[in-house]
């Protein structure tokens, strides 16, 4: 109905996530008809981010610098490290303000019937720097991975391995929600916040 | 937080409709993580799009040829034309399936507040258009602007100009739409559709 690069454009768009077809539609309509400087630039920011950025050569975040801000900055406690699965939630984390350690990404997690094992998380260059001695040690590591089953299994699998090199290994706690209403977490929730209760 | 191309796309990303914060870095971490290749061809969808697609020279509809589909179309009836405000506006009449005339958009509404007049909306080429005699003659003009304030102001202005060139103008009808419930509808609405009620 539209003209072929209208067409395009529209498909294009729908590779995002959550955007439908009729989603999509309204984005290059407004695009093209309200605002073709920010199409401009959001085409340029795409090239230039799908060209440059790669993944940080210590903690394998996405970053387009060889090492990144986080893992070059001094001031942070280079002896803590928490290992989580997304990008996303090394920003998470870093939004709620109260760790101050380095990170380790590993893009996903176990999962043998995709076919991704420990050498696709990066495991054995994670295991190279637990195995560090000295300045570079490190002594805790805390793993954030998802409370999913493939999260678990994967936290498991990291923690046997970085105890067997004598690094204190730490899960952070799940449980009811800050703020969250009883009446209204899920039975697996609040099993585990009862099994995993706490002296007051 | 990320580091600077990955903020500038997520800064890229909100122009989008419908997209704020949250999103768009859901967006950017999805294209980065899982899909660099849709991440590509967006960018070169949109730049194309950006750079190629202009306006139909006969009907203002968005498209990259110089008269546009629908234009040339010889199968359509060219002496019915309908004017809409948005290329999105044309589609949905397509969808519709049951108009077979032409189109001309308009961009818009006129609107002097925001300094929008007559030029903008390419009135004068409508009104040489309607002036057109024998062959490109136009038999019918079909108004199919928004039933809001500015929309029925313009709709009132081109019907006055059209009738002074000779010819018949009319108005797509409003009211309850098809499989709505009365129930739900709009007081304004239904007032419309009392005072334009029609003969059984």
């Amino acid at each position: 109905m539209f003209s072929p690069l209208i067409e395009d454009l529209i498909r294009a768009l729908r590779c995002l996530p959550g955007v439908g077809p009729k989603s999509a539609q309204r984005m290059a309509m407004y695009l093209l008809e309200k605002d073709r400087d920010a199409a401009g630039l959001l085409a340029s920011s795409l090239q230039q981010a799908v060209e440059k950025v790669g993944r940080c050569g210590q903690c394998r975040t996405l970053t387009e610098q060889d090492i990144c801000s986080l893992c070059t900055n001094t001031r942070r406690d280079h002896s803590l490290l928490c290992v989580v699965e997304t990008p996303a939630d090394v920003l998470a984390i870093e939004q709620a303000g109260n760790y101050h350690g380095l990170y380790f990404v590993l893009h996903g997690h176990l999962s043998p019937i995709d076919g991704v094992g420990p050498a696709d998380l990066g495991l054995d260059r994670l295991g190279e720097r637990l195995g560090a001695q000295g300045e570079e040690g490190i002594r805790e590591l805390i793993v954030a991975t998802n409370p999913t089953v493939e999260g678990e299994a994967t936290a498991q699998f990291i923690a046997e391995r970085a105890r067997a090199k004598g690094v204190t290994v730490t899960r952070i706690a799940h449980g009811v929600p800050i703020g969250g209403e009883l009446e209204y977490i899920d039975g697996g929730t609040l099993a585990h916040a009862f099994n995993s209760r706490t002296v007051l």
